[in-house]
């Protein structure tokens, strides 16, 4: 339970459990360290990945296919990591941090910083594509902005329900995001976790560039995978200033909301499940010359150690 | 033979060797941790792999191609084995349960927990997976839930042959399952063979889906590689329930009872073949100040060993 | 900061700290050293990536799509840094030699050296792949070598913009190549910050290419990710000589010159931004006993520590 | 220069610096064990390459395109290198195997073993895949078995030339085979130079593999890359015995002997290219304390330092 979770929690917390005495300048030079990090991995990871969502749109079908879509988000995803790194962990996903305040990974103090992160570097990154795919766009559409319709290029920067998803009120648009994004978690909680299998050490950001990948191959027709809030609703603001207007929101029946509630609610769900199957499950070991031996640990003294580990 | 391997045998008996006495409690606590952990990978694995088959063919080309089938059942199963993990071994697949029996790696008594797991774990993912996908199937077909003709969608949970398949009475049917699966578990075998060049440590995951995203790009054409018995019967099992009814049985001459012959035979086959051809002739080997040096071992002890090795 | 600036700093500097006296001609074997290996790993870079060009080109679809050359150059980076590996450095690509001498791991002597190496290894895989691809370049274009129109091939060989890149006087193309750059020397920079979450030991190369990879799927449409001078300069001079004629440089408003001023200004731009938001804000840290200490230095000592680290 | 090297020196010669003698007995088991691991790596890797290549073509675009054949022969290149692994080194190419022997990694007396281990795997891989896809073949071409037009399936089995890589006396056809092998050998030695930057330990196989999908992308449309000699000849042997008659040697102007020729010719000078311009010019290091020191040896002794580490 090191690795991953070490890389997501702070500095600020990790070592405040004494030491050192740290001054209020300190800890402001340390929220704006982890906030910037945050912040550039997000700009990273959404240039990258809503490059390639645009660059397969506009080049309609001769620049790639939407398995390019799912390789470039990806691939986005583990470079995005890379840039945040050890400082902020680099979750760039507002239902991540959530979650890993719910799981105590995160102290909820911090979340704001996190989502703020997060929604600066989506909307820097949606008006970077947009510039830089400015002429491509406007020669794609003819200069008609739209949201629907078959030229329609809102999807490039936010999420939009498969036409089909709007027949049955919308109930199993939000099941689907909700199961996409426990998929999402469970799978992380599961390659982060020292005492089971987890991903090679300094591969984690990879692990979770193939994990996006495979979530983008098995459920990404749906929703266009809106696994992610913060990605979502940024870029989709974006996109209502610069010239697709409020259809951005009223498309799908209104669905914009769905990706900013199904998220955080599937992300606990699938944690929690990855908890309660395996991780509590785990015998108590410690190694004692290279051989596992089982530890007689209080099942209450247990939940203090994992949460002293998170906090 | 140590990392695929011992990951392949539950704590249950690793350590019956002496040391510890334990009461039957503790005994039935590890059944139900084993169980649950090869349930919830199979599950993992299962859901992301059935998704990708249900995104292409709902998609109708727009959202991946025979490829990302490929991929997404590659990368499922190293995302289910980093799931299932240290535990249980994760073999999610009834087929590799049964050479592992066979090979003495897995005492014959965990076969019917393990080939249960798998079996709750594929129901509950072909249910979850008709559930995600609700109104993609029922849009493509048009509410006519069919295994064969145009619109069939059965193909999106169990496996059917290609049509040519029928041709000459199922026979070559059969050698090609158990040609695949033979392949399947003699890489395998290679993988994990310390004495040999196995995958890098902590990889393992992976190279189990890179071998399996091999085999659906070379021989997955025939029969959608029906190389796993549990993976299949419980899917059809589910959809002869929820609409597609006893079709799913009578399709290609009743060939539902193919996926569950063949590949176990075909493990047996392949893994004895590496046996036979490359590990039975390894030397003995012992590391002395980081040399190999050769031991005379009679041939007797040797076989005693490797038994030692896996009960 | 080890690891692939290590790679990316000549020998002959490395150990310019004292130690020992070397003689003048050790020092030009050095230089030939160097720039043998830097001309072969371009060679080899550009080889591959341009043949896979020429053979999704010449095989109209029928030998590989747009993704293929994605994955070939990506690829191709990889093999080629192998080749140079430790030596060189392997950078292939001016604008990345350049930045590299902006940030002081190069020193500015050694850039007309890189340059040349460059630009020799470039225009021989030119002439190569020419030669092997002769029979399908002339067999696709019926021995009509041009730069623009339908059968067009001087685009194996260097880039040139898409047809709307030309709209609005060429601005956007401009802030288009900075932008990719950055990308790329932003995310060279986060994969070798040992401070950071660098790429795996061993595996730099391997990342190097995923990340072109990348960008070749997320921002490659607009001009062909023109994102390297050297690559681009030294193939369309061949192209000039081999016949297409003096149409390579006046192709898209005389668009050559773009790809040889842009990347260098994106290079630096995204590196100092790397260093600027995520560098320089990491902390003092040293080993102690395999716990990370916090020390106290002063910040001019700490970028005297930087400079001395790289020069 | 160590990993990927050793697996490339079967045992026998390993230790015959002394140590042990041992008797005529012990030295044919081990050339048995070196011919079967072999054969056996080579008759999967080829099983599951020519498997790849008999599902792209019968299935007619809907199991796969050229870029699954390019994935299917990296992965199973890389997949039967596991299995031959330490034993054999896993050439699984007689042109590899070639300029092992005149790089002095191979003794010359291995030669026959290892060209007829790969034979005979080539062979038996010829005709499981035929087995398996024997209804799909027969489906395919209607029982047709042609070497040329528009159903021909010859080429499932063993490679063939373009058209139009016949129009100039195939003097273009030999100068790539060449250049392809070269380019592969040249690779390969820098993957497994240990004092550049090689392989990361343990991935020596995936490389391998990375290298081959790169060349199939790159340089495989000309003439289906006939990088291998003893993969091309056997089963053309094999297609000729099975019904599609002698046109296998008669197609393509009698091309059947430029994948004979070439390649070794291309291997010893890519081998070589890489030796002169980067591993001649490796300075002498050896480990002092963590720290590179530069040792002065006389070159006449280097050179048989050299030999001694592959004799």
């Amino acid at each position: 339970m090191k690795d991953l979770v070490q890389s997501v929690k702070p500095r600020v917390f990790q070592q405040r459990g004494g030491k050192v005495t740290r001054s209020k300048v300190w800890l402001k030079n340390e929220l704006i360290r982890v906030g910037l990090a945050e912040s550039l991995s997000t700009y990273v990871m959404m240039s990258l990945g809503l490059g390639s969502v645009a660059q397969v749109v506009t080049g309609q079908g001769a620049f790639g296919q939407y398995l390019s879509i799912n390789l470039g988000f990806g691939l986005a995803v583990a470079m995005g990591s890379h840039v945040g790194g050890k400082i902020s962990g680099a979750h760039m996903n507002g239902a991540v941090s959530f979650t890993m305040c719910v799981f105590r990974r995160l102290p909820w103090k911090m979340l704001p910083l996190y989502i703020s992160a997060q929604l600066l570097g989506s909307f820097l990154a949606a008006g970077t594509i947009y510039a830089v795919y400015y002429e491509a766009i406007h020669d794609y559409c003819r200069g008609n902005l739209t949201v629907t319709g078959e030229k329609a290029t809102a999807g490039i920067f936010a999420t939009y329900p498969a036409p089909y998803l709007s027949l049955i009120a919308g109930f199993f648009d939000q099941v689907t995001d909700v199961f996409v994004l426990s998929m999402l978690l469970l799978c992380l909680m599961a390659l982060s976790d020292q005492k089971n299998k987890p991903a090679p050490a300094g591969s984690e950001p990879a692990f979770a560039g193939f994990l996006v990948l495979l979530i983008g191959i098995s459920l990404g027709s749906n929703s266009g995978y809106a696994i992610n809030p913060t990605r979502d609703i940024a870029p989709r603001v974006f996109t209502a200033m610069a010239g697709w207007g409020s259809d951005v929101f009223r498309a799908g029946n209104g669905w914009w909301w769905v990706p900013l509630v199904a998220p955080p609610i599937g992300g606990v769900l699938g944690a929690g499940l990855y908890k309660a199957v395996v991780e509590l499950h785990h015998p108590h070991l410690s190694k004692a010359g290279g051989e596992m031996v089982e530890e007689a640990v209080p099942l209450d003294k247990e939940i203090n150690t994992i949460e002293n580990m998170c906090v």
